[in-house]
């Protein structure tokens, strides 16, 4: 059956298509804090995220990166292939920030030599513990050798996003990213990638351009997105 | 300088001692919980533990196991030799239990497949923050080849005391290591292994056997504490 919400998370719904193994994902305009704790809506915000999580998703294709994305249909929607998403959120790291710099007793703001790569466990009961790889193991989530594909991938992915993201005058701090298995078993990019899952700092003024604007109440959610959609537009074509 | 008090943890007391390179562990009669939150005194603790602590450290000896323990020269006090303590706790976990059965939602109790392998970042004042492999290697406490080595280690001396455990009724379902490096720079097992860094339950009746007793409240210490120290002077001669 075409048309059926089969998924509705906190910024996203998944809908059938007519088309087998196709899905329809609609960006909400609902931003949330705090595990879901705190929760307002931005007008505006999903399209936003739509627009510039194709656009980065179909950077990534070009340069070699397998995702979920087949293309953009709307403002706020997108068509995507179905996948058995891992329950995992593979966090990469370049700079210290947010809760690791909390947890290591650091001041934001260290740069790594190499990146950070961590799971945490995608379950909104346990607030999405951060896990080690026998963790992963041990839940099912994935085998051993799914793990390395992970990391290798969210480490293919950090590369190709710094370069992209130093074009346009801006640090890729860190970022969130899921991953699913195809109907062949291979795993693939999947989710979103936008200011809602990364944390962006202007390169020369050190100004916040992601969802931490919201999250500690510091700047204009839409102001900051436009920011980061109106560079991107300018070198992804 | 002989008899100086180089330093005092919660459980131990180091002292420097005639010889250059070896010093002498007195342990203490303390319990605490909580990462120190709550303490109490247990007339006895100390020398159970030495004791306990002697004997495992000389039957891993007699098994392979490279470490700084040298002899036990009087009931609460064993000489060491100095090493270079590496800032992590190791744990080695065989049942599910304690903070990951929380941490995961999962009931206490269930049978690993494999043990899973955890480091935790030695620092009173973040609490003992758990830690992945890159986290390690960012905060500088080991290199990636010595991340290898500890966790080799950790799971020969895992098989060793479960055997040791097995043979006098009782499951390792986990505990906590601490390594350090030598003049060589070699890494060796240091520290202690005795109820208060392991989790035991009696096999047959799953009674408790170690510090959960005094966390939880639920029997007498030094009770349990002579219980275990009983049944490993049957087999450890």
């Amino acid at each position: 059956m075409a048309n059926e919400l089969i998924y509705e998370g906190k910024a996203k719904e998944l809908f059938t298509t007519e088309k087998e193994g196709v899905l329809r994902a609609k960006y909400k305009d609902d931003a949330t804090a705090l595990n879901g704790g705190r929760k307002e809506v931005f007008a505006g915000k999903g399209k936003r995220n739509n627009t510039i999580t194709s656009l980065i998703f179909r950077y990534l294709k070009a340069h070699g990166i397998p995702s979920h994305f087949i293309e953009q249909i709307s403002e706020t929607e997108q068509l995507i292939r179905k996948v058995e998403i891992i329950p995992l959120e593979v966090v990469v790291r370049n700079v210290l920030a947010g809760s690791l710099a909390k947890r290591l007793g650091r001041p934001e703001g260290e740069k790594m030599d190499t990146p950070i790569v961590e799971f945490y466990f995608k379950n909104d009961a346990l607030d999405d513990p951060f896990i080690n790889d026998d963790h992963v193991v041990f839940l099912g989530a994935c085998d051993r050798k799914e793990i390395e594909t992970l990391k290798a991938l969210a480490l293919n992915v950090n590369e190709k996003l710094q370069e992209l993201f130093s074009e346009i005058g801006i640090t890729l701090v860190d970022f969130k990213l899921e991953f699913g298995r195809d109907e062949t078993g291979a795993i693939i990019l999947a989710d979103e990638i936008s200011p809602d899952t990364c944390r962006l700092w202007d390169k020369e003024t050190k100004e916040k351009l992601d969802k931490d604007v919201f999250r500690r109440n510091i700047g204009n959610l839409i102001t900051v997105y436009d920011e980061v959609l109106n560079r991107l537009m300018e070198v992804v074509k």
